[in-house]
């Protein structure tokens, strides 16, 4: 992580902008090409999602470290504070990416509108009710624990990329939410009102899922793995 | 393997219990999102599961050794007691697995439920039958021998691991018996009454299917590499 | 390749058995859970392929370099003599593969009959014609180059697996054949009268074709890399 | 880079011939059999696609470094320029291996034709819009820094390969331009009227939009990572 606080940033808004690019716009061709065929559709979007995710955290982990979600950004700085490195660096470090990061999912988001004609207006698409927050929880949960329990083992990159990728293609299958697990993204999907749009009182119940879920697994990865590999 | 016992019995009632949610949840969303079309219900309920466990064999094996089954901690355990390395504290450790495998894997079953609001039933699905036991006794030894020959061979956990689960993928899809080829994953699909499950009276001749079939595959994989690389 | 001949023989055996039985049931689930919707039915079987021929390769390369295919034994035998490796050794060892491999494929093919209570007979499913012909050439001269080329590229087992694997199942999807690409497995799939069969009267065109295209692959592989990377 | 001029040619020849074979022949295959279902059309097309580019680039690479694309092939040559290493040699390298592109494209397309008894003709697909020519940019862009980022970050080709095909996959479902990005195997395509076609009246604008993003995505490689990593 020897890149400038500007490529970093660059780098967060990139990535962040670019997933929701392709969350949204392969729900828009889903959605126009398979339409009436929900399950096919989520087949289409989540098998686009796994590629492009898998690509853009290789292309940029070396830029940024490809967190993409505040989440993970303030549980890294979390982690590295609780191992005795904590700083205002790391504090400036944080905001600028989460930041860059919101803002990229809503520039992706009227990316992918434009780019389908779709006019941006706040998506009709309701998701709150129990069971998809218990859901959200453990979908989040899982991607806490899998970003920072692969990192802690010590895997490089071309391992991480594609195992972050594809526990996001499995979450978003098996969990009653849909699995959103990243507020930045979440602020973005809901500027368009397509197939994986979600509605403004949707969001703040989300979140809350979203941080619960964000704090447990977090703790697990470092009760499985106490000591990281690299330290 | 150096992480004390309670973290390896940890490891196992996680990964078997997320492998067993996985399993499930993607069973109910496949079901709700593709009615009627159980070919592309299956489809993308093995596409998650061979995305799932690739990532939670990555994430716990440097912790466990990612076992999640019994017949791989049991046949694992007689493997090292015939390679010259018996002991009491392997015989606790594998009891210890079987118990927090078999308690994962319901756990995760109630949490499959409980996501998709699903009462906990016992399933309904009778799947016993001349042609889907020969089916599991060869997706049981084609398992236990892919397991053990990839680790006999030397690969690293990075090739194991996707390798492992795209072999689930192609099991599921090859043989008669939906392949389960895991004790405390059937007995966890047998609390939910929905696409994965199993009623409980196809469990004991599935059971002896798994048990034929993984002693073949052992004995292969042992046939076929007689030296572990490592040793 | 220090394995004795019988565990090479054994290890063709079961790997080229194993990849029909994963054709032919695959085809078999595909058939029975998508009726009527052969594309589907296409991806499915194509997907479980992927997955099943990569694990193959990468467990029985340690043991019999994972040749599955005469056409690549043949090859294989007359690369090593061009490069001044000749041998009686040589040919006792490519006629016992191609008779463990065609054994193999027979057998598997009897599996899946047998798992899923399918009635062994001769395949009534005509496949050629000129255009298929011209695919099959294609297809096979595809394999021969990608596997003899990754290979002088000096690429490992673990690219190298799941490389073919992918080849084959782009091949499926591109050429007007449905790319059998291999006599043994070919013939195997003659006693199967099912999604995956070929008509015995098809089986002699088809293998010219093939004949003809792995010369043609095999002489590329050759044009472009001439000489091999660990020489 | 050691191999002749001549090998590096065939090698762009063969590959970006093969290409377009698998994007036409899989575009035909996937509309006979799944008829009417455009959007599993689509996703039948693109596996294929995702699949094959992976083995063509990671066969080719060791050769001629698998452009495969004129965007790549002079972006190249001016980066290396830019880094001071200019030189004729150069130049005349970048123009056969775009004429080699071109007529292997073109090539590919007829053969494609041929197997399938498809009349060579020109494509009547129109694909140019306002919304389609800005997602040409977006996805040329994408690609471009894909690509360049990748290997200035100095990934090795076992990790670049399927990475970049991987984006392509995740392009075509996310773009309103189902993703061309390449002049010379847009030109193939051009004579093939059938799924994967597009008419001529659409190439000119699509070319100026491929210029625009390719220009865009190779600053943008620049701008996140100044220096290679094997510098």
């Amino acid at each position: 992580m020897n890149a400038p606080l500007w490529r970093r940033a660059l780098a967060e808004l990139l990535g962040t902008g670019l997933l929701v690019t392709i969350v949204i716009g392969s729900g828009i061709v889903a959605e126009r090409l398979s339409p009436g065929d929900v399950g096919l559709e989520l087949f289409e979007h989540v098998f686009a999602i796994v590629l492009g995710l898998a690509v853009l955290i290789l292309l940029l982990a070396p830029v940024s470290g490809a967190h993409f979600n505040p989440l993970v950004t303030v549980a890294d700085a979390l982690l590295d504070r609780a191992d005795g490195r904590p700083g205002v660096h790391r504090t400036i470090d944080a905001v600028v990416r989460i930041v860059a990061q919101t803002a990229g999912a809503i520039a992706g988001a009227l990316l992918a509108n434009a780019m389908f004609a779709v006019p941006s207006a706040f998506s009709a698409h309701e998701r709150a009710a129990a069971g998809s927050l218990l859901g959200e929880v453990v979908a989040t949960a899982g991607l806490l624990l899998v970003v920072f329990g692969l990192a802690r083992a010590g895997y490089g990159i071309a391992v991480v990329a594609p195992a972050v990728a594809a526990y996001v293609g499995a979450a978003i299958w098996a969990t009653s939410s849909f699995a959103f697990m990243n507020p930045s993204v979440m602020l973005g999907r809901m500027f368009s009102d397509t197939f994986a749009g979600i509605a403004p009182a949707s969001v703040p119940p989300f979140l809350a899922a979203q941080l619960i879920g964000g704090a447990i697994g977090t703790l697990l990865a470092v009760l499985l793995i106490p000591r990281r590999a690299s330290a």
